[in-house]
């Protein structure tokens, strides 16, 4: 076993009343990669297809997250990964994360698997932290164990994967504007009222209680963020129209994926998915700006093994 | 179908990190109640044993949730009410809602069930108006549907049941002090940060998910209220002592159970929930503060009818 190719997946973080804690796994939106056994200790990223982002391994989310993970496994040889990106930088599906989770699964397959993948959640965190500068799970999560993903606690770190129902489908729109991870921070308030915070309690419990009974409705009806959306979805054009025609078309609900500028809705069923990745990509061909639409399937595994040699 | 006898279940609101959106209820700690019908009608309360509480209709609270009942319903006769309480007023373990639900459960069963048991809760909300000021669900949810409930959304009222495990028992301990709930609300911090805010979140989900996949663990490591109780645990004596002994002891948890003073432990099984019930005793009884100890089962079905005839 010497070398590893990886589909890593998309991921929304945050899911509307989920802010900061809830992330999902894209199917059918993610990039490749080859990790390779080298003799040479260390971590070369030997190529990146698809994207300008920089080689050197200690500039690389993907080369960061590597070097925190051999620092604690300690192998005797080295590992050289390429990278095909699919997934936009910048774009709210979790770019970053899919390359840092992908580094560290393919190393720790290479090795035998002596970390369990939830245990390789913290060493992908470090990716996160040299792309957004807080080593944040919740795009690392999803895209390691798939589904639904909880993080409970940081402190220690507690990341619990969340049943989701099988005919729940992600449609993501990108409009093609730079939003910093950075700037869509600085607008939160740092101080919330007690009673907002209650609400979004009562929405993110519900949320998680329709995922695990199966009740579309109820996840719909749970699908509202009262801390940040009203504040962050300034910045994202037509974010108000963009969220409402997806609904009307059918689905459940939506909102910012990640730190934006990508905005998701759930829908029950892959035919309403796409009507509302057709009724939102009408609305943002009128303004001009470029932009992708997805539409996926919930992924129940996260990172998929294309093939071992 | 006269006349009908309920039992009338106490239950734990807010459930820490729960804080204003979850409620449990208890099996084996409630009051009985007797709902007649009269030719006459109107509400009318005739005895209230074991609580020195008002009759008239409008000053009780099973009388104006009655009334709010059967405002609605226009039934051609009328209910009188008699209560022997069990729970003590003002203990934190929903004594009002105990009342309040009973009323309007054992109406709508005399009047051959109209409304669907879920649907009684906003009426019995109305007792909860008169008892703090408030029409707040968390109690009167539990009370009436039995086990764990969500208050997802006042706006528009939708409340959630929430499958729990069923080796979860409950510790109450109830220093009888008094302690008015607007008191107990007057403590809280208007405003709080969006940190803390996330934190709770992280660990309600944790809550939610634990009772959903019966990971007790889970549960345990998920009771933590970062709202609440860090100010209103003040006003309990001993409360840090009473909480960390029971989890020395072997609690999975625990917290304020309402606006206080009772505390409650959760645990796993019956020895442990009785074990955490001594020890929070021992701790108690050295202040020379009378108290109760009430050791319970959750209670899946909530209000219980005794008999009909």
């Amino acid at each position: 076993m010497n070398e590893i190719q990886l589909f890593c997946p998309a991921t929304i973080a945050n899911v509307s009343c989920g802010f900061d804690v809830l992330g999902l796994c894209l199917e059918s939106v993610g990039d490749t990669m080859t990790v390779t056994k080298t003799p040479e200790k260390g971590i070369r990223i030997t190529e990146i297809i698809g994207a300008d982002l920089p080689l050197e391994t200690e500039k690389n989310v993907a080369g960061v997250a590597a070097l925190a993970l051999i620092e604690a496994l300690d192998p005797d040889f080295g590992f050289s990964i390429s990278i095909t990106k699919n997934i936009k930088a910048g774009s709210g599906i979790g770019s970053s994360a899919a390359s840092a989770a992908g580094a560290v699964f393919g190393i720790n397959h290479l090795l035998g698997s002596p970390l369990s993948t939830k245990e390789l959640v913290q060493y992908a965190m470090q990716g996160e932290k040299l792309a957004s500068g807080t080593a944040h799970a919740d795009n690392v999560a999803p895209a390691l164990l798939g589904g639904f993903t909880l993080v409970r606690s940081y402190d220690p770190l507690d990341i619990i994967a969340i049943k989701s129902p099988t005919e729940l489908y992600a449609t993501v729109i990108h409009p093609q504007i730079e939003l910093k991870t950075k700037d869509a921070r600085s607008v939160l308030k740092e101080n919330i009222s007690l009673k907002k915070a209650t609400i979004q309690c009562g929405n993110l419990g519900g949320l998680i209680s329709g995922l695990y009974t199966g009740d579309y409705d109820l996840i719909g009806r749970s699908l509202h963020d009262e801390l940040v959306e009203p504040v962050r979805s300034i910045l994202i054009p037509k974010f108000d129209e963009l969220k409402a025609a997806a609904i009307a078309a059918g689905a459940l609900g939506g909102g910012i994926s990640g730190s934006g500028p990508s905005v998701f809705a759930l829908s029950k069923g892959l035919t309403t998915a796409k009507r509302a990745g057709q009724v939102m990509a009408a609305i943002m061909k009128d303004t001009g700006i470029p932009f992708e639409v997805h539409v996926s399937a919930i992924n129940p595994e996260g990172i998929k093994i294309i093939h071992v040699q």
